[in-house]
């Protein structure tokens, strides 16, 4: 049904963008009701306006704590026009109608970000606010509500060309948007309140981009979080639900080189990194890390912690790739990428990546973990002799690489470069067997690398197999029961084996 | 900083589990305040009451829609007792403290899931409880809170121990579960509001289950949800994080087969389904289900959909598991498999698995996508022949199965029987490769088995390599620009292709 606004209550902690709005409604002859700074900010446009304590009778209390949570406002807001005892009763209690809510939130959210003195942020916990902003939505029936300055120019807009009449499915949208913030606003003050020890799991996240559809076309997807925060895209298409699934992949993996002395370059299919390199120069890490799997790489998501010349961008120029990731590009470098228009190109900013817990639905909930932070609990030397040093920096590499494989996964590095991997598979020697077939698919002699097994290794002859093809040194997490077979594997074959207890499952 | 309780605000819908609190109260010489059903409540157990109307000198109006929002009550509850102006503004307007707020909210998650009447939903939307809550919690300095009924106990508790004394720890404690009770209200209504067209992505669950950890040891874990809903669990040690992750796969892939005429088993190992089989008797479909891949199988998840008997139950005790779920259980199978106790045995329930949306989170966000409903869109016999009827029920069966493998998936099925499968790989060829492998590695004749493809063939030696060994039939989406070559391959050499029109990719 349309009703026709005809007074409005007005208290907003931000004033800027509210004086076209109150024009609109001063030039539509509606009555408007404020509060301290408000309605001085509102007098100050030469606009007539109602304190709320001529119509409430009572003073703001409590150095404002308490100023609008009086029957006169709430039964103003929550009367049922359409309800002869509502009517009634306002009449008798001289309540008039309020039929537009325009009220904001303390910030508490921004206060949060700027300070940890509790006594601060407990006063941005907004008590009138909430309130008020609930019963407008509750009653959207009659009342119109505004709870955030973003649908102002919504606001606006149906003033101008509706000339303060609004629809009920108008109504019931605004009270919609109100409702969400609300939401929004108790689930950081709940958050900051229990941390990780609350009943409930409790998550808001707004920016909302709709993907094209989900990981298949007949699936809808939704992305929400603010990606500007993280990367500044230089080039292309928008990215799919498919690209950020495996720009996570990539951006996770290169984190952990960050700060690092080599220049990582890393190629992403489907989560898995199906080749990368770590060498001086990026021109070389690219190179290397294509030739790790030149198959598989072929519409791959592309990351380097090094920033991208001249040199390696004609090198890449030659595949076909979805997106690549980088701190930084040289200019004549970007001149090349740019040259088809639908690739991807991110510019990853330095800071951001900061969230620390994976959530994903399970069942009929969700399961939430903290993230798999660091490479190795320990460094054991358990073989028969000690690595070597080249045989160290490769089986660190190794470790980290295997890490970012779906289990159970294996990894095979010579030189810094992954020459085989194993991933995804449902028993650990298939995941060595590939792993080893992918090496010698792509001609690598394995004489001397080394393996990375993200798991300990229920029975010796994964060991077995990797020897058998030239591989010199392993790193596990090590618990098996049967750890003794593959140690005394080891000890016969003059092999390194570093337990480090600590696995690194990737599902 | 301890403070005692003197007086009391309670207001509440469900008054069960009230009266050991008011007599405690009362024992304690504090007033109580209160209004409509809970004030009779309480003075029909002979106990004095100070209606709040007595405190705000103003009716309950509007048919109980405005009753406590009054600066009375307000302030009472958001006056800073150490700030000398709230003090004295407090006693010029004959503003009572009130040091404990008991208030429920009206039932608005269970009016939803019992109505769709707008017009009883939107009444239950609580305006003056969240109001009330949010306003004691945020001034737990000086105030108790207590939202829920599941939290008398421990207000009893500290009354009967403390004597009505409560410690700043404890009431910022209560005001921490308060703000989590209001956050969750808020979240669903938001969500009735705005259903999947949010600019916010909003989610409560509650009934945390602490893992032991999450994928790996030095991650903590949480489960949130009520799985009780979906499981009798008959026997066994508690879920793990991965078991969690692997029962959903299982009970994902199961549901495919509700109501269908086969008896289905498989087996689950890192989500992903290393044996399948369906079969007219149960212990038929466990003996074929586990020769698909005997090696694989060792520490699984196994799931049925039909009921385990005496039979099955002998077999499955052979093998190392850690979960079995089936919908029924013949009681000597249970006595069988009751044999080692750490074995986790679920019976799964018909009703409960609703969720129809998956989330996870991706960089500084989350990911939401509808699920991957549906076996194919379409059926369309692209090849050289159509299918014959037997190809056909397989052709149905491997895509089904193909979907709950990760990408890229190859299924390979003959009889209803996964003989071999290729998942999680980075090239489409190489899955292929790898599910030829692993049928060889277990005996299977490929002749007259047929493929099943997740995504479409990028190129046509997945079918050459496959044909190769036997296959002479394929299902698959379709949709690459080089479909052609595939199809011509199946002309030349008499093969069955069905095109779906469906992808199934799973990360």
């Amino acid at each position: 049904m349309n009703k026709k606004i005809q007074s409005a209550l007005i208290s907003v902690f931000y004033k800027d963008g509210l004086e076209p709005i109150v024009k609109e409604l001063s030039r539509l002859g509606i009555i408007i009701y404020s509060t301290g700074g408000t309605q001085k900010f509102i007098e100050d446009l030469g606009i007539n306006v109602v304190p709320v304590e001529q119509l409430t009778t009572y003073p703001s209390i409590l150095g404002g704590r308490v100023k609008t949570l009086h029957p006169s406002v709430f039964g103003g807001i929550l009367g049922r026009r359409e309800l002869e005892s509502d009517v009634q009763e306002m009449a008798e209690y001289k309540i008039p109608e309020i039929d537009l809510v325009i009220v904001d939130l303390y910030p508490f959210e921004e206060t949060l970000a700027n300070t940890t003195e509790e006594k601060l942020i407990i006063e941005k916990i907004d008590i009138g606010g909430p309130s008020m902003i609930r019963a407008a939505a509750k009653n959207f029936k009659d009342v119109v509500v505004v709870a955030a300055k973003k649908d102002y120019t919504a606001l606006e807009e149906l003033l101008k060309t509706q000339e303060g009449t609004t629809s009920i499915e108008q109504r019931k949208s605004f009270a919609a948007k109100a409702f969400e913030i609300v939401a929004h606003y108790d689930v950081v003050i709940s958050n900051y309140f229990n941390g990780n020890n609350g009943s409930y799991f409790l998550q808001s996240v707004n920016i909302p981009k709709a993907m094209r559809y989900g990981e298949n076309p007949h699936q809808a997807g939704t992305f929400y979080g603010d990606l500007d925060q993280l990367f500044n895209q230089l080039n292309g298409k928008e990215l799919s639900y498919n690209n950020l699934v495996d720009v996570d992949a990539a951006v996770q993996l290169i984190r952990e080189f960050q700060g690092s002395a080599d220049t990582v370059f890393a190629i992403i299919k489907h989560t898995n990194v199906c080749g990368v390199a770590a060498r001086a120069i990026v021109s070389e890490a690219w190179k290397d890390a294509l030739a790790g799997d030149p198959e598989s790489a072929f519409g791959g998501v592309l990351v380097t912690n090094g920033t991208v010349d001249e040199a390696t961008a004609n090198a890449i120029n030659e595949i076909f790739f979805e997106v690549l990731i980088a701190p930084a590009y040289d200019e004549a470098a970007l001149n090349i990428l740019k040259s088809k228009k639908n690739r991807i190109l991110l510019q990853l900013k330095a800071e951001g990546l900061t969230q620390n817990a994976q959530n994903k639905s399970v069942l009929n909930g969700v399961l939430t973990q903290q993230q798999d932070n660091g490479n190795y609990a320990e460094w054991k030397e358990a073989g028969g002799r000690e690595a070597t040093a080249a045989e160290k920096a490769d089986l660190e590499f190794a470790n980290i690489i295997c890490k970012h494989l779906k289990s159970n996964a294996i990894a095979l590095v010579k030189n810094k470069q992954l020459v085989g991997k194993g991933a995804g598979q449902t028993s650990r020697v298939d995941a060595v067997r590939h792993a080893l077939e992918k090496a010698k698919q792509f001609g690598f002699d394995l004489n001397g690398a080394v393996l990375a097994s993200d798991a300990f290794f229920p029975f010796n002859d994964s060991v077995q197999i990797a020897h058998s093809a030239g591989i010199t040194a392993f790193i596990q997490p090590g618990g098996s029961i049967r750890d003794k077979d593959s140690v005394e594997y080891t000890q016969q074959n003059n092999l390194a084996m570093v337990m480090t207890g600590m696995r690194h499952f990737k599902h």
